[in-house]
């Protein structure tokens, strides 16, 4: 997003307004995080208070206020960007370091005994605002969810969005939303709870087959639901639902109540019922509205996991939207290539007629995420977006990194390709071909069913740990069907906690996207999602493998083919053949040039 | 260990006498767990109380007797065992499967409102009685660790073990315990700690230089330890300790109390002081002695981790040590070579004859566990032993497992070997190769540095998961310095958790050792030990690599060649070169022959 630098003085004018009012109900520190009550990954406007109040516009950060003290934590992805909009603001950064302290350890240390902290708990998870709480009361300080101090200062707080919902429709929904609200009853009864309450935005948009525009990239809408064996309410500002849909839900047996009035309907809830949520994806404002004759029980949501695991209807129409996807590549890569030396190339050109490519595909809906063209040094920022302001024009010789992503009625896609410009260095090659070894590494592992996916990560990073080289991201997200591109419940990151439901199912799908990172200089990542498939039982139990979605030619180019083994190399050969059998028939003129020619056998 | 069955009516009259008992005060449930007051893995006699009670013996187990149940919970390396052994005597085997509740969850369903499950404190885990005490309390029972019920019934007691202890000398005690005390208390002092109590029995080895008799295989003796910045207190029974060595241990600030006397210097211990313990090794029996007023501080013992890291003077002697071992495995092999057909060769005569070879060495103290010698279908269990009663001859065709080690001054041994017999099949071949290819994978990584262990599993494993094969054991366990040959923090298994305390630290010894196990067939395990060594530090941070201890030929005639990468064959050719370079000079003859053979360039 661009960014607009705020005047002079506005973010002190507000900061001051904010401590008279947390001097007026005796609040000592109040906690800004960036999140919303869906604790979604993209933030509407209407939830971007962190940024209205600080200034600061990346899009993870968290503010603390105290009388004498302003501080936004923000990771290095965003120091750079922090550095320069919390200038002359009053604010310091905060750099968040992996593993160190972070703005929960501070508010624990820093407030006083008798201190009072406050949260708006409408946009803290249960999980979060019990630890901070526990901490809090450790120090003999307080944590108060029930004030929302920064609606009182925001006097132009953006609105609510309101984008039209409409139904995800075979044949790319295989699966009925009465099927689905039929299985969910199944585990809510075996779990042995009467009330199931939804928050997260793409669990709600699965479960019922609908889709909306209320958030970038993600085609979710703003939106609770409370299921039970009788009933299923879907909580949505009215205005979004025409007639014809409603009728179509209300046959399906799901009413629908207006988006404020989920309050309410949770207070309603009878003692001695039980209520099953995920403390981790709902948020502490809301589960206030309980009464305390509720009993709670936590796990994971049931829809988080079925979603999780795409049915093979699915992947006939991902394998498709994964060929349109390819095809809209192959069109932008056979352009690049005759436009290089012809026409000023820059990153936002690349964004531009990438775009555009995907846009011409049967299918095709938006973008998954901001595209990421990054020419050399760029390409060391792993979340790097170039803007008008700032981006670099493609010249020379280097490296330049492509990741993107489209939303398709059958899939969701996420591929980053590294693209040659001028001659690559020898070292940039033995960065890419090391990467592309890990890639390979992973992509053909088989590996025992119900694998906990971050001891997975390994097998993609020996290969560049080989070498002394290592990077800070995860190896690989979960990507949704035509959902948000990232989703749990796996991933495959050592980074990451090895949860008993971060067990690899079939159907999963996932990103393999290992890295290299030298700041100053060049980033090289490479990007296949794959999903997971049976592999057979043997005496030993049932194993997956995966079956590689992604079909575009990886450009042997940047690569250095005396390194790969005999092995690797009849990797690459075997699948830019599958690409090129499956690309062709989508193809012709340059385009079909350029894929035979980039599928070439090495 | 020999076995000796019960006379019928046995276990049943002490069954009886334990439940009148248990009737007197009042006690629902009685669990005996396998363990002594410093959780070690081989218990003195004197602690051997559920074997006593129960019948059963093998080495880990769990017996809870009510008024009308009484069940042994073991795994599945003692259901055979266990149901011979059980037979007749009123107790159930409740078979234990990883993943699934075992006998604490079964305690706390079980168990009725206002029960009382009474278990011996003192054998007990400060963190596992917590865990069940709180699972009793949500049920409204209670737990009692204040009585010792099983010592009232068991009128032959064994008596403590009185074994003497003895100095670990230099050369081979490279740091001297006033060295390793003053490195102690900088710890404590940073850890903001007055006090720190040791149980472990490894652990107090390690920090006095000191080594005993007092179990099986491992080097130490029963006693506690309690440090302070002033004091350094070793509570052990004072016949163990000559005038001599009394003297030598005053001389470095070392008291010496009777072991008996440890509860009362724990409650001796002033209010408003900090004991650090670590709650996984110390028993809840010890510190209920403390006053209320100490405050507890909960940690790895700090000497578990200083232990783990072996210095480069270490591993000097570790080397000599390992070329000692392996010279005696060539001449043992020698030996089993010429024996073929003209010997009758059992299970057993490999243990006398292996064990034989290893006592000539110099530096040879004892063996570091019992040998496991076992052909075909017994080599398909893990842990088995063969017995007088119970052997295999070795004859036909097939593979034998030869898993084994030793102590030395100057180091601990443990290996896994397969060994051709007659003609090994094609899928015995196969199986082995594949372990190989585990154990050449894992050898050969470079990983950062603080790596958490278990994430480190999937590299060993991909190429055996990569057929649909696995093996239900750890890939990996840590091996001391003439001590204990399982210790921690580190280990390499998926199955474990991968908590902060077992990242990857230079001069941790692992072993290296998956397996294949097809049940009444044959089983494949291959074992070397692996040392962690700096292997530079890039831009990318500090890596770690594996340096290959273990010295001894990995015998082709149970590889299928053509199955081995040309790296992998180029990993083995290079392993053996260097074991015929460090081996030979300590061979003549027959066995030097059969180095240069088993070497020999593949």
């Amino acid at each position: 997003m661009s960014t607009q630098p705020l005047t002079n003085g506005v973010v002190p004018q507000r900061l001051a307004r904010t401590r008279e009012l947390m001097s007026r109900e005796g609040i000592h520190a109040l906690l800004v995080p960036s999140a919303d009550p869906h604790l979604s990954e993209y933030l509407p406007g209407y939830w971007q208070g962190r940024q209205w109040l600080s200034g600061f516009h990346g899009s993870v950060g968290t503010l603390i206020v105290t009388a004498d003290f302003a501080g936004v934590w923000a990771d290095s992805r965003y120091w750079e960007q922090a550095t320069k909009e919390l200038k002359g603001s009053g604010i310091e950064l905060v750099k968040l370091l992996p593993g160190q302290p972070g703005p929960l350890d501070w508010l624990a240390e820093q407030t006083p005994e008798g201190g009072v902290v406050a949260v708006d708990g409408a946009v803290m998870a249960v999980a979060s605002a019990r630890t901070l709480g526990n901490k809090l009361q450790e120090r003999g300080a307080r944590l108060r969810t029930d004030i929302d101090l920064l609606n009182e200062v925001w006097s132009d707080r953006p609105s609510l969005p309101d984008q039209p919902i409409y139904q995800h429709l075979p044949p790319q929904a295989t699966v009925s939303r009465v099927e689905k609200l039929g299985k969910l009853r199944e585990t809510l009864k075996e779990r042995g709870t009467d009330w199931h309450f939804i928050a997260t935005l793409d669990d709600i948009a699965w479960l019922f087959n609908l889709r909306g525009g209320d958030v970038s990239f993600n085609p979710v809408f703003v939106s609770f639901a409370l299921i039970s064996q009788q009933q299923a309410t879907l909580f949505v500002a009215l205005s979004k639902v025409d007639d014809a849909l409603r009728a179509v839900l209300e046959q399906d047996g799901i009413s629908l109540r207006d988006y404020s009035e989920v309050a309410a309907a949770l207070s309603a809830i009878s003692d001695g019922t039980s209520l099953l949520v995920d403390p981790a994806r709902v948020t502490a404002g809301l589960l206030d509205n309980l009464g305390s004759g509720v009993k709670l029980l936590e796990g994971l949501n049931p829809t988080t996991l079925a979603k999780s695991q795409k049915s093979l209807a699915d992947a006939e129409h991902i394998r498709q939207a994964m060929e349109q996807d390819g095809a809209a590549l192959c069109e932008f890569f056979a352009w690049l290539e005759s436009a290089w030396g012809r026409e000023r190339i820059t990153e936002l050109t690349i964004d531009e007629h990438l775009t555009a490519a995907r846009t011409r595909r049967p299918g095709y809906v938006s973008l998954s995420f901001n595209t990421i063209a990054a020419f050399n040094a760029n390409g060391a920022m792993p979340h790097y977006h170039a803007t008008e302001e700032e981006h670099a024009v493609i010249e020379g010789d280097g490296l330049l990194l492509i990741d993107s992503g489209g939303q398709y009625l059958g899939g969701t896609t996420d591929i980053t390709r590294m693209v040659p410009v001028g001659t690559p260095s020898a070292e940039q090659k033995r960065d890419c071909t090391r990467v592309l070894k890990g890639v390979i590494a992973l992509s053909r592992a088989q590996f025992p069913r119900g694998i906990l996916s971050p001891l997975l990560d390994a097998i993609a990073r020996a290969p560049i740990w080989a070498e002394g080289v290592d990077y800070g991201h995860g190896t690989g997200h979960g990507v949704g069907y035509f959902l948000n591109v990232h989703e749990g419940p796996q991933v495959i990151a050592y980074q990451a906690a090895p949860a008993p439901q971060t067990a690899m199912q079939p159907g999963m799908i996932t990103s393999i996207e290992p890295g290299t990172y030298r700041p100053g200089r060049w980033g090289v990542r490479i990007e296949n999602l794959a999903m997971n498939r049976e592999a057979g039982t043997s005496e030993f139990g049932e194993f997956l493998k995966f079956e590689t979605l992604t079909l575009c030619p990886i450009d042997s180019r940047c690569l250095e083919p005396s390194l790969l083994t005999q092995d690797e190399r009849e990797w690459l050969n075997a699948y830019h053949a599958e690409v090129r059998r499956r690309l062709s028939p989508l193809l012709q003129g340059a385009a079909l040039e350029w894929l035979n020619t980039r599928t070439a056998t090495l």
